[in-house]
């Protein structure tokens, strides 16, 4: 029997790609369902397929899961963050855990400026007024995005892309802030993508928009709130596409109504996939359903290279991105 | 009694600007509604205060209205084109006639690329389903907009603009068209906005998303027609913010459902103020109501100018942007 490698969950029609690079070393895929199975369903099919490798996208993959297959070498997120795998299971008992970075900083980023302009120009509201039968070009209330301050919050790769599309596409001013930007720079130092490292007063006194490309960390826990929204001076934009987490939801909406907050565009929201209706149904609110990862090209892209890390543990190799030290990893074992 | 201005109409709330400004140089505004009057209207009031200018927004001024004031130095249009001007009329009574250009270059390329990144980010669909109590995001079928082709046909300040942010905003590759550009550009020449100067048939063959930013007349209607979306090779989307004369409405349909495009975003539409709702219902169309050139400082801007030129024209002397030669123009006689 060929070794089999179990994937849990594939927020995707078919794993054909999948299917075939495995097929072809020699090994059998079984794939999940398309919605996400909780902890147990995932353990009950490790316990009759025994797997030597597990994918998993959003599928909790718990302590028993890891710990139950025999020969377990690698357990592959397929995504970025971890927080769905028992990352010291899979380290006490020797498999790597992986994930893949940065297929997706320009689709978040894309996600981020499309919420922005589809809110600076009316397009959700107009479509629906003119998919109602009204033609009311006097009641635009639209704004130019050259000359607009962006403040950015999080400067990874993906707060430098949308970095460089508003300084350099739309002519904006746009100011920095993370923790490792601080540490390296003087507030005022302009970067390389023309935006300008600035603190969180700073943001707040001038942003025309707010873009949150943020982790959640406890420091960045609702970070977004009740004096978060009280300090801000130029009633922004709130664009939010990294965790909900970083809005208190109740702060959001106090800040909607009392005029602090223009609008927000949110990709994800605390209590999703079933985020609170009183911030979904505003017609200042557009939401997305945690979609901002997304593209044509990102998933192609996320699921080859993650295709090829499983490949690459299960020929006894180092992986490429690895997120743990293994105890004792399958490739040092697989040496004989 | 001072003289009278009489502007037809203005989409826009208040009239407080222009009244400012004409009270202080000694002249009365009498301001019609924010709907368009029809050009009976404009004749009678004409009639009434016999005024000394006239500006318009969308309202025809006739011959007629044109004709019959006791000293009219100038018509204004509040905007670029000059359709509901008698512009002979004016010529041969010795009236100036002028436009607004320029006033809304960054917004209308704003409002190109936030179409564009709506569809491709499924944006306007995924926020409907999301208030509707939907949060699925493996129905998502996004784009990344990095690494694709945009046509933009129509190559002045406006495509410019767009391709700017295309290019150095996204980092897509931009083909574009004009019949000037390809009287001084060999094809295949990179401006300096990096986009690049194609013929019609490379665009249609290599272009992802089609903008269109060009005039309308004889050669550009029904620019969109069956031949044209026939000769598509990569399902694009189609863009329209200049005029909704370039596409024919019929063949548009066709193409959709033929899948030659994938999506349009259109905020002109032959038919408006009343669009064929075969093309607005349907939800692979995102329509806004002519409001492509409408933000809050583009309106600004263009009533502050429109102002000036007019009290220019009144004080005696020459209109900043004339669009015809009067036979007998004001500034020259009120030489005395």
């Amino acid at each position: 029997m060929p070794g089999r490698i179990l994937m849990t969950d594939h927020p995707w029609v078919e794993v054909e790609i999948e299917t075939a690079a495995f097929v072809a070393a020699g090994f059998e895929l079984v794939a999940g369902p398309i919605q996400t199975p909780d902890a147990k369903w995932v353990e009950d099919m490790v316990d009759r397929h025994d797997p030597v490798a597990i994918m998993t996208c959003w599928a909790q993959v718990s302590a028993a899961a890891i710990q139950r297959p025999t020969s377990l070498g690698i357990v592959a997120r397929m995504g970025v963050g971890l927080d769905n795998i028992d990352v010291s299971a899979a380290t006490r008992r020797g498999a790597w855990v992986t994930n893949v970075p940065d297929y997706c900083v320009e689709d978040v980023s894309d996600h981020a400026v499309a919420l922005m302009l589809s809110l600076w120009r009316g397009i959700n509201v107009m479509d629906r007024n003119v998919k109602a039968g009204q033609w009311n070009p006097a009641d635009a209330r639209l704004e130019r995005v050259s000359g607009k301050t962006i403040g950015i919050v999080g400067y990874g790769k993906t707060g430098s892309a949308t970095a460089r599309r508003m300084t350099q596409g739309f002519g904006c001013k746009v100011l920095v802030i993370s923790p490792s930007l601080l540490r390296q720079h003087a507030v005022g130092t302009q970067l390389a993508d023309r935006s300008v490292v600035a603190d969180l007063a700073t943001i707040q006194q001038n942003a025309d928009a707010i873009v949150f490309h943020a982790p959640l960390t406890p420091q960045t826990s609702h970070l977004a709130n009740d004096a978060f929204f009280a300090a801000l001076a130029r009633r922004p934009l709130l664009i939010n596409v990294s965790r909900g987490g970083l809005v208190d939801n109740d702060s959001l909406i106090r800040a909607l109504d009392a005029g602090k907050l223009a609008a927000a565009g949110l990709d994800v929201i605390e209590g999703e996939p079933a985020p609170p209706t009183s911030v979904t149904l505003r017609s200042d609110v557009i939401a997305t359903p945690h979609v901002a990862f997304s593209s044509h090209a990102s998933l192609l892209e996320l699921r080859q290279r993650c295709t090829q890390e499983v490949l690459r543990v299960l020929r006894g190799e180092a992986p490429q991105y690895p997120c743990n030290h293994p105890d004792r990893p399958t490739h040092e074992r697989s040496g004989a």
